[in-house]
């Protein structure tokens, strides 16, 4: 920041995190999302099923758990990464608020989503995205992604920097 | 009940959820429970890697979620299901204790483990356990498993009932 103001054409957007607005990047983890909900388990539970697939191509998935420190706002966005091997999901296992950047390609103007009541998001296999960015408070998360052979991590640059100013969407 | 006394002989011990104990059903997912432990996103963020395998076969991963009604005590458990083709991981979305139920078989004395800070679970393709014994309150799981065609959910009524008294973990 160095003191300065940001330039109003390098600040992000904020938007809701909608599963239409996020389907060009992934899923979106949510109750409200799954289009398909029936009763398991003899009526005692119901499930939301088959909000997002695992794609891991010759791997297989796998289940870890992350702690993010969170971030402070305003926040530089410089560089984003992708898996072109397969999908990555963050859960936070709380109803955390954390903020999601994606992108068509580094060359692009970044879309920014905030996630307000602890949705999930899924980016699918070659999806650029920043790594977590999270809100107020140290937050876990459940992470669903690929192991197996092969580099199924590249991280770009961005050519300019964007700014993410405040956590609320724009109206 | 019946208004009758439990039979001692029939009340399932309950047990601590830890990694060992619980190795020979499946994975606990849970921070501690991790064999690697790194820094990823530049050093904001621990990832705790691995905890659990997604066990597909030809099908894929699926990521959904449950909202389950809380059981009452004392609960009697009187069948259990396995999923053949593919693990079955549940990750409680807030710090809820919750009863887990699995066997070697229906024809064997089932282990009961109770998980108190919202540990998850994952159990390997093929483990006999009873579906979600939520406790206290409408508990949120996110649930891994498995998609594709094949017939992946066989039930078993016991020979006998086995009863969960309290969730009180057994000195």
């Amino acid at each position: 920041m160095n003191g300065a103001a940001l330039d109003a054409a390098s600040i992000l957007t904020v938007e809701r995190l909608t599963p239409p607005a996020f389907s060009p990047f992934g899923d979106v983890i949510a109750f409200g999302a799954a289009s398909k909900v029936f009763p398991i388990n003899h009526g005692t539970t119901m499930r939301h099923h088959g909000l997002a697939r695992v794609e891991v191509g010759a791997g297989h998935g796998l289940i870890s758990l992350a702690r993010a420190e969170p971030r402070t706002l305003p926040f530089a966005v410089t560089m984003l990464e992708r898996h072109p091997l397969g999908s990555q999901a963050f859960i936070p296992l709380s109803k955390t608020s954390y903020l999601i950047v994606v992108a068509e390609s580094p060359e692009h103007p970044p879309r920014c989503f905030l996630a307000t009541h602890g949705e999930g998001v899924n980016y699918h296999a070659g999806t650029w995205h920043h790594p977590l960015i999270a809100l107020d408070q140290v937050s876990d998360f459940l992470i669903v992604d690929r192991g197996g052979d092969g580099p199924n991590c590249d991280e770009a640059n961005l050519p300019r920097t964007w700014w993410i100013e405040s956590a609320t969407i724009s109206s």
